[in-house]
């Protein structure tokens, strides 16, 4: 620094939470609270003061709260977000002239030295601030200067009170203050932004009857079968025109047969493209109705972006600029060389022309959400710029902050992590793929314990129309009904492609492929949508997702902890509600063969647990109570049974003098 | 950001060294490396490629180091700091085309496509890039273009060597790359701001006939004492003019008497303030002589800078502006309520003339600065403001990047590491207070493995005119042997102040105190400056000082590490110079009453010691051998000895077949 630029005298270091250095916003739920700590210090030996300031973005004015010190030069403090969009927050600090005249007029007293000039310190700070305070506090802050002057000594322990000291937090002068720079930023969502659980399916195979090409209105007639269940968001693959040229057919077969539907992912045809409806599945009014009809049932409707195009999408010819011509003069098609995509043609995103396009895109999902749509799941965001996420997601924000967009960013971590922080809401992850034991519990932690949890929000899709992860492949039923616990009850937010999933569908392409034979991507299936058809485990969903709504521990992931096991197939984990209620404990067998039992050992005293008296568990599958004793408790998990104990824990709350019950 | 703003592919995270972001810069030592890490990415499917960039910062030219992949998204590169003074260093990534292309190639020729577009597209690129190369680097350029040209797929094998690889670095386009903001800064030092032996003396004190004052002419002829201990830099307390007005008499007695000479740090009286030398101990001339005199003996003076003043300092009536006024027009003296130092003025960094006030005191750096003196101890400069340091310490080492400053900052860890990283190049630390196998183990850890130590510079001081720690006061001759070994072998600097060290003077003020009794700070004492005097350690000291620097393991500390023993009071611990050649391991017996013995256990595979042959270890201090095998070997520790074994360990190098010796 130099001369020249003025200076303070408080340092403020390590503000959390922080991404990045300030660079990124934290994420939060309208409601929540958002704790801020730092460490501030001055040189020299006079206390520090600071506040916390917070302001919604679009406010000018801030709000101040006063930091307490927690020791080793940390301070806290903390605000409740509610309202959508954008917040700010800061901390200042300053070398607190009042506080330490009191703190040391307190010694002088107790050392009986003589205080005249001390006491006349003290005043002018007094009146100096109540230059500075208007009506109350300025008459507060006068009185109490005169109760100096006349009372000296005496007078001086009478204003020591903790309300002058307040009273100067907020009107003294604060001589070369820090206030932290950058400022700060929280994205505040909707509840349904952490906790959710989705449900995928194609709209093409909706149809009652087989060989019919189902319509939005097919979808509609799904939705009790959806709501039966218990599902939060109905997630529709893209609905847009399909391409015709190089359309794939079954499988992925690279030539289609007369009739083949193609991948809804091959986006666009002479119909129209990112903002027109494919004409088989209906109109944009149906699209609303089915929107409105969900709504009503308490379902919100989710779309698919997916930013390619087809070759014979209406882009590529008025705006073959937005594509990458080959030498030969033709556009690039996709590839990961050796494969070739040639049904696809990306964007060129290092256009000239890329203002132009990005401004498309943008359009796009503006007009979906003109539609009333405010949930979109965003295809493969991995292959597209980082920074146009963080522009688009933020005009759309910026205009609608009730929206959420899913990311499917099956990419390496770093990128996974990158496209959160650039805004995305929620995104994939690799819970496919953590099954043992040891890979839960390192996973969920992660999330939930480290840095991650501020700006990552998990959604534990168990599969997807292109993900059968090779557990489900050989575990039979009950490793599905293993998954779906998992899925309900490690994550607020998860979600599940049906009725494949439901039905227990677990066929590969290929031995050694995760990809589903026959996929719905290629073709259109027909499914039995009866909820209690042989083999379907829609009835265990319907319960966990009750189970989910009913228990306030499963909206909220901020103390999730692992509990260990005595049993390598057995996992145990325990979580509350935001607020501390509501313990529950899941016990979950993940052996889909075989019966397994073993002890659970619970932290008693730091679940305040008393461990001389026993406690009630309550299986909120079966309804099963047990009384449990002490931290070591047995449990036996059988696959034909639920494969786990979704346990409410019930403390004994009274003495027998009672005769009553728990609580 | 906004969509005018422009944009990138690539995002950078995690650069390191960086200390809060990159708002403070690292140290270093002329001819140590710079290695820096980076987690780099790209939307996508293509490679990035990345450079580090390094410049002294006078410099405007970049120079570019290819950076390493490490795999998981992250990159290495590293740099070595020639010249004292700062660098700047910081990190471009880029979606490298050619090397995608490259890439591509290779699997598309594998698979037999036709790759005669493809080809076109890679000619382009070299074509692209050769307009950007001159010379040789042009010229192969262009012939790889013609090769591919001419040779088709054979001609694309024939292109794809890593040599042109790594032209394409250096002169392919860098489209829409990413430059790490800001640039960091890496502050290089002389080898002594890292490897020093510092021995503190009152001048006062270095009269070889009791009862009288010493000078700086005494001090010269205590050099070859000094010289014979080994030390590195010679530091004196303040040399300036004392104050009379409210002077302290000994053991800090708030009356003195006639003749008593009061504290040093009680800057100025009539004869001069902070740029005059106290007549008593000679002239400037005379201090120039003692600094030459020093040097020609590899010693190196430092001096105090105690931005205090005595009531009777001329500042106090030339700039009472510069003080705090009491509303009785009084200055405000130090305190520490409701302890009253009245014989001390502290400087008001408040005032309204603080810029003068700044000025001045960096022309008495500057003045000291300009009598060839480069090495300077700052006393509490946790009293003055951190922004002040930041200006006066850059200031100083713009001019004179030679310059060494050590804190005193005995203060809470937060302010003693902010003032590291504001610039002080040392500091004074907790190790005199760290005296248990634990306490010491964490604590260098905390100060060699963790993040302080790219900011951090600790000089272990074992002693100070201010604190004789209680663990001396009990220990005797064997604690004195016991904590400078530590210091000597634990930290690259080390410092005590003497002769009350070597001397073993122990008798603290009152019990429970851990000030001297009869203080040098107040009063005049007389030493026996015969090494070999009954019970000095002095000889210790020297062959300590000596196996310092016979040894480059002594000169660094990066990779200091503890290892286990089984007895508590036997600490072990072992580290290598900075090129990883010369380990030594130091195992010191903590306990000045007995014998103790155990078993170190050394981690052999880490070591690089062949766990089923013998090994050397060749004790430093007593130049004893002893053949060690395997992992664990016995010590045995006395406290009639060193207390220590400080071991060279020399690994068997060559078979019987040699009939040679350890290396």
């Amino acid at each position: 620094m130099g001369i020249e630029d003025g200076w303070s005298r408080v340092a403020i270091e390590d503000l959390q939470p922080r991404i990045d250095g300030g660079r990124f916003p934290i994420k939060r739920i309208v409601g929540d609270m958002v704790v801020v700590d730092a460490a501030i210090v001055s040189d020299g030996h006079e206390l520090v003061s600071s506040v916390l300031l917070y302001r919604r973005e679009a406010d000018a004015a801030w709000t101040e709260v006063p930091m307490k010190p927690l020791g080793d030069d940390r301070f806290r403090a903390s605000f409740r977000v509610e309202e959508l969009g954008r917040y700010r927050y800061t901390v200042v600090g300053w070398v607190d002239r009042f506080r330490s005249w009191a703190r040391d007029m307190v010694k002088r007293i107790d050392a009986k030295q003589d205080v005249e000039v001390e006491l006349l310190i003290g005043m002018a700070l007094l009146e100096d601030a109540a230059t500075r305070a208007r009506g109350d506090d300025a008459a507060a802050l006068v009185a109490a200067a005169e109760i100096l002057r006349a009372g000296g000594t005496a007078g001086a322990r009478e204003a020591l009170s903790d309300e002058l000291a307040a009273l100067m937090t907020r009107h003294g002068a604060r001589p070369f203050a820090t206030t932290w720079a950058p400022e700060l930023v929280v994205v505040v969502d909707r509840e349904i932004a952490r906790f959710g659980a989705w449900y995928e399916l194609f709209p093409r195979s909706a149809a009652a009857e087989p060989g019919r090409h189902g319509t939005f209105r097919d979808v509609e007639a799904r939705l009790p079968y959806v709501e039966a269940m218990g599902f939060d968001v109905l997630y529709l693959p893209p609905i847009h025109p399909i391409g015709r040229v190089n359309r794939k057919g079954p499988n992925n077969d690279p030539v289609a047969a007369p009739g083949d539907p193609g991948s809804p992912w091959a986006i666009g045809a002479a119909e129209g493209g990112h903002k027109a409806v494919h004409p088989e599945l209906g109109t944009l009014e149906d699209l609303r109705h089915l929107r409105e009809a969900a709504a009503a049932r308490g379902i919100e409707l989710a779309l698919d972006i997916a930013f390619q195009c087809a070759p014979d999408h209406p882009y590529a010819t008025e705006h073959p600029e937005w594509f990458r011509l080959r030498p030969d003069g033709t556009i690039q098609y996709a590839e990961n060389p050796p494969k070739r995509y040639q049904d696809i043609y990306p964007f060129d995103f290092e256009t000239d022309h890329w203002k132009a396009l990005w401004e498309e895109l943008l359009s796009v999902v503006r007009f979906w959400v003109d539609q009333g749509v405010r949930i979109f799941r965003v295809d493969n965001p991995h292959t597209k710029p980082f920074e146009f996420w963080e522009w688009l997601i933020g005009e759309i924000k910026r205009d609608h902050p009730d929206t959420i967009i899913l990311a499917e960013a099956f990419t390496r971590p770093m990128v996974t992590y990158r496209l959160a922080k650039l805004g995305f809401t929620q995104s994939y992850n690799y819970f496919p793929w953590r099954n043992t034991k040891p890979e839960i519990a390192a996973y969920l932690t992660e999330l939930t314990r480290s840095e991650v949890r501020e700006f990552f929000g998990p959604n534990l899709w168990i599969n997807t129309p292109d993900i059968l992860p090779e557990y489900l492949q050989f575990s039979g039923r009950p490793g599905f009904v293993t998954r779906a616990v998992l899925a309900a009850t490690l994550g607020p937010s998860y979600g599940l492609y049906g009725p494949a999933y439901e039905q227990c569908v677990a066929e590969p392409l290929a031995p050694g492929r995760e990809e589903y034979l026959d996929s719905e991507k290629y073709e259109i299936r027909h499914w039995d949508w009866d909820p209690e058809a042989s083999g379907s485990i829609a009835g265990v969903i319907g319960r966990l997702n009750r189970i989910r709504h009913e228990n306030p521990a499963f909206r909220a992931n901020h103390d999730l902890r692992f509990h260990p096991t005595d049993n390598g197939q057995i996992i145990a984990y325990s979580k509350r509600a935001a607020d501390g209620s509501g313990l529950v404990l899941v016990v979950v067998n993940l052996d889909p063969h075989h019966v397994q039992a073993g002890y659970v050992e619970l932290p008693l005293e730091d679940l305040k647990i008393d461990p001389d008296r026993p406690y009630q568990v309550h299986d909120l599958l079966t309804d099963a109570r047990y009384l449990w004793h002490g931290a070591r408790n047995y449990v036996e998990l059988h696959p034909d049974g639920y494969q786990a104990n979704i346990f409410a824990i019930r403390r004994w709350a009274r003495t027998e003098a009672d005769f009553d019950y728990y609580l």
